[in-house]
């Protein structure tokens, strides 16, 4: 027989999917409306945050209710915890999405400076990590949450490559500054992105095992370049 | 009679107010080795950082135990939530801080491109946001919660101004670029910084209130200049 308390946990889990398909969709959204010039879409990528702080705060509704109303222990207490903090971050994984799309409006106006390579890896990467740190947790698969985890390192090597690359165009030429800062600002934020998804593969390795990973001697090291 | 469950409370309180503490100092001295050009400091902050990690996990911890142990109700409940949220907050906030100190290890190799005026401010209220969104927390106090959330404009106007105006050091003398540049992350981590705070607030008023306050009218809009 199903217990009451594993329909409201699928509720969480479904409102989670949800939650993430969409922000999936802005991050790819995001980084196509600059390839394409399209500021329309990046608008309507704008728009579609509204919708994710809403079921951000549905679906920490849903899990206050069922803590208090369960009580749950052991397992389910932990997917509830972890399922909190994981609104948390695809929270803010769409409002870096937003802040892409707002870097995006501005550099539409001029001429691109460069053809675009590392950006949409990067961008496909993260997009890559935050699905599979969900997969991970709907499917209690903490090999794929480690591994989510290790590709971190490889977003903040692309992210240090393209600081890099951006910091020499603007010392070359002024008049490359405000979109060399802007694209600047969207690697930035697409390492942020990475940074939340392996904030989530962490959630689920504990939520799963029952083991803190966080801050262990390999996930040591800022992100700044 | 004391609960048993009250002292477990007080003790995560007690560590909330710990890292508080800490990730405070670490704002304050970033911005000090900035001023007083002075690399050691700097180092000394970004070491700082290995307790504020440990602390989240120590913290988080006592939490899950708790919550597996008294399966307690309502407000204590709705206490434990919020401390594993800020916990969370706080441990971003210190690599807020770190980022800063890096950025300062490498303006310290060069003259300083300007006399700071409106970084200290921005240090400083920022600071002030995090001490008094903990004290509210503490306090169990909305009002001053909701006092801090209202800072974070103030901020924000701060950061668009700073942008602005390092932008134009930029395009205007190319070997600007490198300090301008560093100067306006260091703007953009206090900025981030007073974000955190803000989240901080809102996890107070929800626990006091049973309220949730996140993305309500006044709070919409997005940080990017």
């Amino acid at each position: 027989m199903e217990r009451h308390v594993d329909q409201d946990l699928d509720q969480v889990r479904q409102g989670l999917l949800r939650m993430g398909g969409i922000v999936e969709g802005m991050i790819g959204g995001a980084m196509q409306s600059l390839l394409d010039r399209d500021s329309d879409h990046a608008a309507a990528i704008i728009r579609q945050d509204a919708e994710v702080d809403a079921l951000e705060k549905e679906i920490d509704e849903d899990c206050h209710r069922i803590l208090a109303l369960h009580q749950p222990t052991a397992r389910d207490l932990r997917f509830l915890v972890a399922a909190m903090k994981i609104t948390n971050d695809l929270e803010r994984i769409g409002d870096s999405a937003v802040n892409v799309s707002q870097s995006v409006l501005v550099l539409n106006q001029e001429p691109p400076l460069k053809p675009y390579i590392d950006l949409p890896r990067l961008s496909n990467t993260t997009r890559s990590m935050v699905r599979d740190a969900l997969d991970s947790f709907v499917g209690r698969d903490s090999a794929k949450a480690l591994e989510v985890c290790r590709r971190d390192d490889q977003v903040d090597g692309l992210y240090k490559q393209l600081f890099r690359e951006l910091l020499t165009f603007m010392i070359e030429d002024p008049k490359t500054v405000t979109r060399a800062l802007h694209l600047l600002l969207i690697a930035r934020n697409f390492e942020r992105i990475a940074d939340h998804a392996t904030n989530i593969a962490e959630d689920v390795i504990y939520y799963v095992e029952g083991r803190d990973i966080r801050h262990s001697a390999d996930k040591v090291g800022s992100k700044q370049a």
